[in-house]
């Protein structure tokens, strides 16, 4: 068992609960920041396996969370739809999807993705393709899906995960039909990824409307 | 995309959520219990394959989480030694193991397992080697490893799932070379289930001392 500086991890995650505290004074509990960094880390520390990030990548998935959260909650208000892609590694479809409706939406939509079974890492080829075509994946990493994240979304967008995501009333859920990229060439990963953005394009019009 | 119920699920995590806060009243906040109830609800939705348990499996395991979480933060106390066994799908070796140990130490000691990838449920097969041994084996089911219960043990025993446990100072760290039931016949799986048998019984006498 190979442990990578858990010390300066636990210090690094220390920091972000009192950031995050900063940030969320009034909205949330020192507790239950203090819960959701150490949760995050954990869940990701299940399925990662480069450690190097690891409590950086915590720090991202917590502040997610929390925002996802606050928002359901309505502790916080957003002007913008919430849209949740849901696929069984967020290593592909999840991440594509995610990434084209940012893509197109920008600031116009708060994107999230999520896994029923996280990969440790996102399909590189999937980034390779996306890159070329001028997406940006940096910062990119799978994520198992959370009850918070479901509870923020008013669009579910579930691919190939079957009936791994809470339903919860007053949201709406879609099922997209989709080929896994996993170990396909790069030439089917291309025509995926086609697939997904014409979806994309069609769900970000219906979502403005 | 089939939905078992989601509503009724709502409504036994609601219930959960009056009954924990009930018993934990003064210790956690309704926030962190409802963070607590349906976060492990969505957890174990995501890798359980028969959903019709799941609300009160959910139940099982955020009041399993909830009292590690307490044991932890000195909320509450206990006089017993707490051991965590977390193995990749906590579908064969960590249940095994935390069966065996349950059976020999009793009350003596508080058990936990947990996986970095839970299986959706637990290996038949195991079940079935387990009970004609006479060790009850009802109630167990696959989670995922969670902050929590690694805060809460004072020995953690990992068996082939890597570095996917968070280290914290002042816990002992096994880790044990064993082979996975998955897939193996009656005679194999019985054979590990010794081997695992023997080493719980080491481990129970090290606890003692």
């Amino acid at each position: 068992m190979t442990i990578d500086a858990p010390e300066m991890d636990v210090h690094v995650l220390m920091r972000t609960v009192d950031d995050l505290a900063r940030t969320y004074e009034g909205v949330f509990s020192a507790e239950t920041i203090e819960r959701y960094v150490f949760e995050s880390y954990t869940a990701l520390a299940r399925t990662a396996t480069i450690k190097r990030y690891l409590a950086a990548l915590a720090r991202n998935f917590a502040a997610d969370r929390l925002r996802a959260l606050a928002l359901a909650q309505g502790k916080i208000q957003s002007t913008v739809p919430q849209v949740l892609f849901v696929c069984v590694h967020n290593a592909g479809r999840s991440q594509v999807a995610a990434a084209l409706l940012r893509h197109y939406a920008g600031s116009e939509v708060e994107v999230r993705s999520a896994g029923s079974l996280p990969a440790s890492e996102v399909d590189p080829q999937v980034v390779e393709v996306l890159t070329a075509r001028g997406i940006d994946m940096t910062g990119a990493f799978p994520k198992p899906l959370t009850d918070d994240v479901v509870r923020a979304a008013d669009y579910v967008i579930t691919m190939g995960c079957g009936d791994a995501c809470p339903v919860y009333p007053g949201k709406n859920y879609l099922d997209w039909d989709l080929v896994d990229p996993a170990g396909q060439s790069p030439e089917i990963t291309g025509q995926i990824i086609d697939d997904i953005d014409e979806r994309v394009r069609t769900l970000w019009a219906t979502v403005q409307k």
